[in-house]
């Protein structure tokens, strides 16, 4: 008898092509399903709570695969673990309900983007913040996150090729916060994100930061629905995938 | 006229075979040696306040070097972390009195030594961290560091096959914390370390913490002067040089 099983993922994505599996270039997707295959002996499908892009981190990327197997859910978690690469880790693997499926069950998903904001940047970390050198604002990058709270269409701050026939999305919570060491977070929960939306948002963010536009131009730019108005893409290795938020959690 | 510089530089050293110039592998005294030649045209010898060995980290490395050179300091400084590898950062770089010596001056060095104790590893910073399960007891390895304290004969922690003249070294502070993410931070300041020395305590105090020793078993050890009767080296990649102090500051 099948059973299905819920993964929750860390990986560091610096050396992967983002989630989904790919032909001949390496993928989170791709070597959690190596894995299987060579624990399990079958060919199964990992399905994920939605792609990362090629770069991007996750503390809790969600999962979920169904596959006949006789190992514990305990046995085959520590399987996965010794036989990953040490950039992946599954941080939990339970049984759950064969009717789960971890990208339509999901209610909401938080995102963080570090930013290391100092003259000079880090060695120790460094592919883990984005470093900017020039002082942001943080007052007014935090008028114009604001602007993205509740139901909008985010159209402006879509990456180009990869249009969705919606492009309206529920923001439930933005923040920034500056840490002692300089690094700027900030993090995101939504009901649904646009591929590039996060990066984005964070790269136009930064251009209130540094007072190229000012926190009204940033609601101009989400009310126009267009690409071109919207700044610079943040690069993709200040970005995490935080959490995946199901209901009953 | 030639001028005298102070450096302090961070570095992550997984790449690298430690800080001393070696033929044919990188080092980062080499990589800073060879941004110096292509900026100045001139073959300068840059001196640090000790080595650090293969893949040990430093946050605060101090180093000094002579040339003869018209830029800035300000200048000079921009061009080494323009030119420099995204793994190794100058976070200051000052002129100083040319009678300066980054060793010789050094009253005493700060190192850390991270280890996260949990059930599964970390994707995220995996190389700033030495990962044990099993749970570390910590009131027996505070017990057992604190025997470190003081002027005592450190031969039973020295590496093998690279003896010292003395073996004698003072320890001014020792501490072991705890943080909420698990890792746990053995704080070590003195006025001297032999090779392998900080690890090779580790490496004793985790004996200690798996009850494998007790910290009367350490004490007898430290009294011992015997390598053999010490716990395992623990691994470099855990390992940094946080500070190196000087008089009057």
């Amino acid at each position: 008898m099948a059973t299905a099983f819920k993964l929750v993922v860390e990986y560091d994505g610096t050396a992967y092509s983002g989630w989904q599996i790919q032909n001949d270039v390496p993928t989170i997707q791709g070597e959690i399903e190596k894995v299987l295959q060579s624990i399990t002996g079958q060919s199964i499908r990992v399905s994920g709570s939605g792609r990362t892009d090629a770069g991007v981190h996750a503390l809790g990327q969600v999962a979920g695969f169904t596959c006949e197997i006789t190992l514990s859910a305990q046995k085959l978690h520590k399987g996965l673990n010794s036989l990953l690469p040490p950039d992946i880790v599954i941080r939990s693997l339970e049984t759950i309900s064969p009717a789960f499926h971890p990208r339509y069950d999901a209610i909401s998903k938080i995102y963080r983007y570090h930013i290391l904001n100092s003259t000079w940047p880090d060695a120790i970390g460094r592919q883990y913040a984005w470093h900017l050198r020039c002082p942001l604002d943080m007052d007014a990058m935090r008028v114009a996150i604001g602007h993205c709270l509740g139901r909008h269409d985010f159209k402006s701050f879509e990456g180009a090729g990869s249009p969705r026939s919606s492009t309206v999305r529920r923001i439930l919570s933005a923040s920034i916060t500056r840490q002692a060491s300089g690094r700027i977070v900030f993090e995101i929960e939504g009901d649904g994100f646009l591929r590039f939306m996060v990066r984005n948002i964070v790269g136009t963010l930064v251009e209130v930061g540094h007072a190229r536009i000012t926190p009204d131009d940033f609601l101009r730019i989400l009310h126009a629905r267009d690409r071109n108005q919207a700044g610079p893409t943040a690069p993709s290795h200040g970005l995490f995938l935080v959490q995946v938020l199901y209901p009953a959690e």
